[in-house]
């Protein structure tokens, strides 16, 4: 909707057609775990922008409950199906945008189908979990998987005062970070009555009167819903069926224009991949910025302008109960993989100035390349103060600067907002002792 | 004392002596206008580390009370009286660290070296502060200016119940910043109970039987103590009879080794100057970190490490009241004054995502090079969201990034943290459409 809306403000003669499987557009997706969180809220609530806007103010013609099956590059066309009257339907175009999002994955396992078994992707499933809880009472959940949507979503049937077990075949909670800040989140999840079962081979889910039984290795957790949040995969099945490369994760291959192989067929959001700040690579990390900057530059650039998208960093920030988690760049073993020769070092530092009421333990870890004296990565970890702090280091991984010279830059101080070594650079100034 | 620390740390058979003219060292200064708001707090909360940790573990020559009058750079000799017995001393160097700070300026008017009139630097400054308030019962202050300290220090007093007017003669509260954003700190002061009095003109001071009266040009203000904060001057003058040159702000002239005009005497700290990462010129920006960063940098130079200091960007925050208030930079005037062609924009933003409970309003200010596309500066007021975010913008200065670049920065997204797209990157945006 970004791309449509932004096509439409530049040239408001073209013809611009959005077709939606759902029957949603321009919601906040990211928001959902909170809505979930307050029973007295609506789902509604997180519709940016009614459909109705899009095709009367904007002149879109937007198509809901229209779902593409086929991509026919030789003609220049889409076939599906619409969803409710199950007619077809047919467009040709000259210019084709695939945003097909994600989905959430699900193992192929037994009992995944069962009822009360759900997955967090589309308003449609926020709406679908919602109800559950209001209309089966739900007491207790378990959650399969642990990650950002996972922890989200702990949080927010903590709020509604449901029971939660999380369980994951993996052995470590977010096993992208060093044990030490890992552990600080492990901590806030069982401060928060969270109960963790990390490294256990997930066999199936079986009915159990009104409940679900999650069959582990070596427990089985029952519970009124299962979620699961085990990660999503790029919707990008329509791209290679009509021939279109993929990369990475199966994404949707595109260049710094957002086209694909086809110069008329552009990819944009979570079905696309990107390219890494960091190592120059092709890398699938789908994130909200990225999709909606990605919408912007289609637009841009069927509308005419020079377009020359930036690559990620991988920047992300997630709320675990009191615990701010963030990251940028690469971790050590990503740097490792990717040919760097990584140096890392973990620090605990303070919130608040020496002696300020209120001060709090803050974690940084930092990775920088022993060979080029390049800042590859951050972490924080911390009741205050990681959330915005880690776009200082995301800044520098864009500018590919040394951790030599993102040590003496020149950040911010106040006794209510940290120390006056700000612990990126306390934390800068140890990794450049083992560089 | 962080030059000191260091140098010991690195070559401990290196006589290091401190020569410190009051009976404080390693306090946290910044921190006065917090424990002030506090009548339970010890102001020696705010002490770092304890002179005789100084002494005993880290074998400093620490002498107290001690205030240098002279430097003679033909003998490498400094001297000057001890405080206590009066009795005259000499030190011989093989290299000087002139580390002499900066005292509140305070105009020479009549009245104001009245009892009751006093000013915040050094802690037995805040003591004094302290005691009076509590020895004569304040009830009523009046604040003359309206910069970081005097707006701290308006809290403070706030918080410990008393009536607080500022006045000043310049027009405008902080004038640095587009009025949009002042307007917002003004607005936060009223809400707290501070009357404003700008474009006052003051000539004196009168006592009032028990209070005091600040004689502005259409107002005289009544009160039990007044709190001169019009900012500070460099303690130069040592260093200048000794023919060492200042510059801007007649603060004494350092080269990225932190060395003056003679090489074997070093200055640092708030009588020293810096190079603007912007501009390239030299400035006087007196703040905490580059104190402490200038120390360690003259500690090492001294132990004979590689030393390259870099520049400052003038990155600052303070809190006023329930908002956070930063910049990072030059200002438009700023940049116009430096052969800059500045574009600027202001936007308002959301400190969280659409929908997101809580949310506040956040307000950004941008400058940007028409010739060359560089960012300049940032600011940013709210009450949440602006003094961590504004590293961000520091780092890209630090960097010589242009606006578009920073605009297509991958910075961390959650909903409890920010909108889809950050303030920073929204206001990015903007100002690209104007350069």
């Amino acid at each position: 909707m970004s791309a449509a809306s932004r096509a439409k403000r530049t040239m408001p003669d073209m013809e611009v057609i959005v077709l939606e499987k759902t029957g949603d557009v321009s919601y906040s997706a990211c928001g959902m775990p909170y809505n979930i969180a307050d029973a007295g809220r609506e789902m509604d609530d997180l519709v940016v922008r009614q459909a109705d806007v899009f095709r009367q103010k904007q002149g879109i013609d937007l198509l809901t409950g229209h779902g593409v099956e086929s991509i026919d590059p030789g003609n220049r066309a889409v076939s599906g199906t619409i969803r409710h009257s199950q007619e077809p339907f047919r467009f040709f175009y000259d210019r084709l945008l695939i945003a097909t999002g994600g989905r959430p994955r699900v193992p192929d396992l037994p009992g995944f189908d069962l009822p009360g078994v759900l997955a967090l992707k589309s308003l449609e499933d926020g709406k679908a979990i919602k109800a559950h809880i209001r209309d089966h009472g739900v007491q207790k959940a378990v959650i399969i998987g642990m990650g950002y949507v996972g922890l989200e979503m702990a949080e927010a049937l903590r709020e509604r005062g449901i029971a939660v077990e999380m369980i994951k075949p993996g052995a470590d909670l977010l096993p992208w970070m060093p044990r030490e800040l890992a552990q600080v989140v492990t901590a806030e999840l069982a401060a928060n009555g969270v109960d963790l079962h990390a490294g256990q081979t997930i066999s199936g889910i079986e009915q159990d009167g009104k409940q679900l039984r999650v069959i582990g290795a070596d427990c089985s957790l029952n519970a009124d819903m299962v979620l699961v949040a085990i990660g999503i995969s790029p919707n990008s099945e329509l791209a290679a069926d009509a021939g279109i490369p993929t990369g990475p994760g199966n994404a949707i291959t595109v260049n710094r224009q957002m086209q694909t192989s086809d110069e008329t067929i552009y990819a944009a959001g979570d079905c696309a991949d990107a390219i890494h700040v960091v190592t120059g690579k092709k890398v699938w990390i789908p994130l909200a910025l990225r999709a909606n900057r990605a919408g912007w530059a289609v637009a841009d650039h069927v509308c005419g302008k020079a377009v020359r998208v930036d690559g990620v960093a991988g920047t992300a920030v997630f709320k675990a109960f009191n615990l701010e988690v963030a990251r940028t760049g690469l971790t050590a073993a990503e740097a490792q993989q990717s040919g760097f020769d990584p140096a890392v070092v973990t620090i605990k530092s303070r919130s608040r100035a020496h002696a300020h009421p209120g001060s709090k333990t803050i974690w940084v870890h930092l990775i920088g390349d022993r060979q080029t004296g390049r800042l590859l990565g951050a972490q924080m970890v911390g009741p205050e103060g990681a959330a915005h702090r880690i776009n200082a280091a995301a800044v520098a991984l864009h500018a590919g600067m040394s951790v030599a010279t993102f040590a003496q830059t020149d950040l911010a101080y106040a006794p209510p907002f940290g120390p006056v070594w700000d612990p990126l650079l306390t934390a800068a100034n140890q990794l450049l002792k083992k560089m």
